[in-house]
């Protein structure tokens, strides 16, 4: 036997162990339920990309984070680090058979060759849906509606969808003549709710060189409060004669009236002309999304509204809304929350196995159970009941049926809860349905 | 604007269109689903690992397959060729925290640079289940009862779990004195199924050195027939005297009684001793599931028990069992039986964007729907109705629900079946419950 290989993984690599990876599966489960219901497709494309795809609109810093290599025929490849320009590839090669508008979500992992030291991992999961081929209004309100179902479905009460429009802050950059400057002064204003109001229109005066009024006007933004349509009142000069703006402000204002039209409670949703969301890439709704109680997160679902998603693959105009779910940043904030379940098994019941000549009608309750809808699992092995039950403890079990000689006898069982502890006396004889009914009144508690 | 970059796919690797993703989701949505029901906890690795993990134990063919660089701190790392490898890494680094027994699955990609000439794909998914740290036989019943669940779930009437032990054939091997030979035997005898035994038997003599008493004797496993206790019983004198076949017997024979006291049909465990799979790395139960109805395209469901799944990273002693189940396979098969739904949406229900003057109530309309529990697609522009009746037939919807401008002023709405083309008119007044009853009175349909 030669010498032993070192088990490890690479650096800014990590394994998702069973309670690290139940989580990630239930959040990941519920987001495609909510995608679903909206009518959102799922699709899937290669890890495996041509480098020319890859680098075709990446930025400096993401070609640089490429892992890219030779294939064995040659061919410059490399795994794919966001699923926006496979979502680009696809949609050029496929739009024609597809139709617009097309919906899809996709749930697929990404690769980054990211400086660890800033706590970044090199591979990670990415979670979008998108809405191609449509300038509708309509399904920018949708994207807010799908945010909020999302977070429901999740079971986070208190958070805020912020929501603004690239159009009303290029209206007002347009409106102050700053339209030369807009780049830094967008810079500058999504730094308002880190740095604050003071740091914002320094950099203001000094990078994007805005006098001192035209830093009141766009510190104006900064100051305005109230619910949606107060703000939306409080914009409406600040914008009037712009054209670009005040589409903006129809936009937003749709938005809003149309997700309190259907029932979502306004402080859900929030408009909020400090959000920029980034530079080059969306032209009309942005929106971000904050836990109430873990605002330092940063935003934990971002999206909005682009005009040509596959302009560098095909001559097809193809504007689209969407947005991605942060699915790591999420489940630690779960996590932090202290609302995710601890438990490292899918199974509810545990079934020790007790008496070592009953394997078979071990076997056959923990089918009957399943086929009840209760996941059981059965202790391979006749170990002592006490190490069984251990093992139980450490992997979360809820319940555990104790079945031994006296109870075969008797034609029982012990349901025990192995939350509170409690035990309760089932009968087997009735074809497991008793403790069926036992098991789920207990699961239900 | 520079040329455009061609949108296109590496040879061997391929998008999934809806149509496709939502058969291959819902597959893997129902191994996870039973998987889960037998206590088997969701675990990931990396698609990134060192090179030496990697080549560790893969044969000459993986390694020529393996997709290998050096990554950006100039490490040799590959990408993983199929999830046992990771599997055992993963074993020998956390079974410490994990405890044993312990029951994975692992549903993900892996990459192999085949040669695609021969129909293969350069990425596919695998989706294994195994049970680590014990040797009971518990855990190869357990094996074959997930494997039944499995297929009755997916809804595949017609299919034969082929169960043998390599102790059987060891241990025939061991009483014919082929022990050396036993590489080139099990190699022939692999072929009984496909090419006859003919052909096996010439192989025999031939390759393997075979006397002609010696390919009689292994010939008569072909001919072996009748239920599972008729092929026992006839197995019993062909291995009397050997420690190991008897041995594999007694397992066998486990098996097959605990499955049938399970109530398993006793049609869907066929004892097969043809069945050998590979070479080196089983030791005790091996089994292949076939779909009575395409046995051409070859087992569908494949694994068995392995004596130490981590040797080559631990002295640890893993012993395991677990199976892997051929989605492609799987996929291609259900889809040439006919037993695939075609949809591109997993939404069953369209609503048309008919009255442009009402959008809100639209949306209204369709929350309503899905918070009880109907996924909705609105259209999200005004189009003509035809178009969107087109758009939504293209789609794949069960159900389209029509209301113009008359509807709303009668409270009404009408729901088209669009599989039968039937319409009914359902009230909205009430809170679009009779709606909702209506549609989903029609979906059960």
């Amino acid at each position: 036997m030669p010498d032993k290989i070192q088990p490890r993984t690479l650096k800014g690599f990590r394994d998702y162990l069973p309670a690290a990876m139940i989580p990630r599966e239930w959040l990941v489960d519920t987001a495609r339920r909510v995608y679903r219901s909206y009518g959102f497709s799922p699709i899937d494309t290669p890890a495996l990309e041509y480098l020319e795809i890859l680098t075709g609109k990446g930025s400096d810093e993401t070609d640089k984070q490429l892992y890219r290599f030779a294939d064995h025929g040659g061919r410059d490849v490399g795994l794919r680090f966001d699923l926006t320009v496979p979502l680009a590839r696809f949609a050029a090669q496929h739009i024609q058979e597809l139709g617009t508008p097309f919906k899809r979500y996709h749930i697929a992992n990404v690769w980054r060759g990211e400086n660890t030291q800033r706590g970044r991992y090199r591979e990670f999961m990415q979670c979008d849906f998108d809405t191609i081929g449509t300038e509708s209004i309509s399904a920018d309100i949708e994207m807010v509606l799908v945010v909020h179902d999302l977070f429901s479905a999740i079971g986070i009460e208190q958070f805020t969808i912020h929501g603004n429009n690239r159009r009303v802050l290029n209206g007002l950059l347009e409106k102050l003549g700053l339209v030369e400057q807009s780049t830094s002064v967008l810079r500058a204003l999504d730094k308002l709710a880190k740095a604050g109001a003071e740091v914002v229109a320094q950099e203001l005066a000094t990078t994007a060189g805005a006098s001192d009024s035209q830093v009141r006007d766009i510190m104006k933004l900064a100051s305005l409060s109230g619910d949606n349509n107060q703000i939306l009142a409080q914009l409406e000069p600040l914008l009037s004669g712009s054209e670009t703006g005040e589409r903006g402000l129809t936009e937003l204002s749709e938005i809003s009236n149309a997700i309190a039209a259907v029932g979502v409670p306004s402080e859900r949703f929030r408009i909020d002309v400090g959000i920029a969301r980034g530079l080059d890439y969306y032209t009309g709704t942005v929106l971000e999304t904050f836990l109430d109680d873990l605002p330092g997160i940063g935003s934990v679902c971002s999206g909005g509204r682009y005009d040509n998603l596959a302009e560098v693959y095909t001559k097809e105009h193809l504007p689209g809304v969407g947005a991605s779910l942060g699915l790591d940043r999420l489940l630690s904030a779960l996590e932090e929350l202290g609302t995710l379940e601890k438990t490292s098994t899918p199974a509810p019941v545990f079934l020790p196995f007790f008496d070592a000549d009953r394997r078979n009608e071990y076997l056959r309750l923990a089918a009957q159970l399943r086929a009840a809808g209760i996941g059981v699992e059965f202790f391979p092995e006749p170990k002592k009941l006490g190490k069984q039950l251990q093992f139980a403890d450490r992997r979360g079990f809820r319940v555990a049926l104790i079945m031994g000689a006296d109870e075969f006898a008797a034609g029982q069982c012990q349901v025990k809860d192995l939350s509170s502890g409690g035990s309760t006396t089932a009968s087997t004889s009735d074809d497991a349905a008793a403790v069926i009914a036992e098991i789920l009144q207990i699961l239900k508690a």
